[in-house]
């Protein structure tokens, strides 16, 4: 079994930010030299996501206004209406650790014949929900 | 390492569907060879889900209801009450696009002793959230 | 390849619970050998969850909140307002099924140089969302 990994690392200049990093994927495959595998792709913080969808700008504002107004807003609890219990703790990013675990903090990506294996729309993103501070994604390449 | 890849194809009659697709992941696993490993079941859509939960029709509503009328209303985006920013884009699909990011696209099943190493009442899914055209799943099995 | 699986055995003295099992993951990977390669924990129930996020019970509470009081309510369907039709066929516990689902039921944990490769802040968590019986998780170490 090859193994092959890397990590990515971001600092983002808003605080919520949802970035395309297929190409990053593809190229940590390259170097693997996997044929037949899987590539995981993780986030290393708790107020992350990574998450596969559409390359769309509109699509990625929709997903932003919908952790907002509708998942987790960043000012109160969803449904208690006061703060979030966690940020008693000296943070303000309970909202994040919601949307995280929402939209998940990792992906799979199956690899044939050494490429990823996607449908024609399929990207590989990073959600960033509580930047403007240097996190961490792990790639890990398995195969052979 | 073993790997084995099989690729699924539905064209449901309705737009929104939960397929049981259990008996058709068991059947690559056996075709693989494989008795100590995992297999990824992994939509190759943007629109579409693959979960693991219960064969219970009323649950399967449950869930239509849920993602209708809470996650993601086909109709108006959930918070902003206008419509998806996505579907400017020429699309209507807005909607699915969410779904498939609450209920993730993919899982892994784990393998032992060559079976499907489930609790009682685990079943694999495929969720369409925008059918009446040919969509995807991939199977890929790998393990020893 | 080497693999090791165990299974995690929980009954919970509450309905509802979220329990740290990072140090049983830790364990597990310890038994396996495994340098490179990856983890699989994963419920193997469908009223349950395998997640990753903090260990702070502040946020534990607010995940439980958010379950019950915006995700999927425990004594109604939380778009309908009538009861879950799951609980049609003499169970209560549809709302367990909606929230396993929104969070998932499992996880993959990358392995490099022999130890979990998680951020500082990252821990494996059960979620335990009908609990008061006994439930099964499995840990399935992968890799050489």
């Amino acid at each position: 079994m090859k193994s092959h990994t890397e990590y990515l690392t971001f600092n983002t200049r808003k605080r919520q930010e949802i970035i395309d990093i297929t190409d990053r994927v593809q190229g940590a495959l390259e170097k693997s030299g996997v044929r037949e595998g899987m590539v995981l792709v993780s986030a290393m913080h708790i107020t992350a996501s990574v998450f596969v969808n559409d390359h769309e700008s509109g699509l990625w504002q929709d997903i932003l206004d919908w952790l907002e107004g509708h998942v987790a807003p960043w000012d109160h609890h969803p449904s208690r209406g006061d703060d979030y219990l966690h940020n008693r703790t000296g943070e303000d990013n309970g909202a994040a650790h919601l949307r995280s675990l929402t939209l998940g903090h990792e992906v799979i990506v199956p690899v044939t014949e050494g490429r990823l294996d996607f449908g024609p729309w399929q990207r590989v993103f990073y959600g960033e929900w509580d930047g403007q501070r240097k996190k961490r994604v792990i790639i890990k390449v398995l195969g052979e």
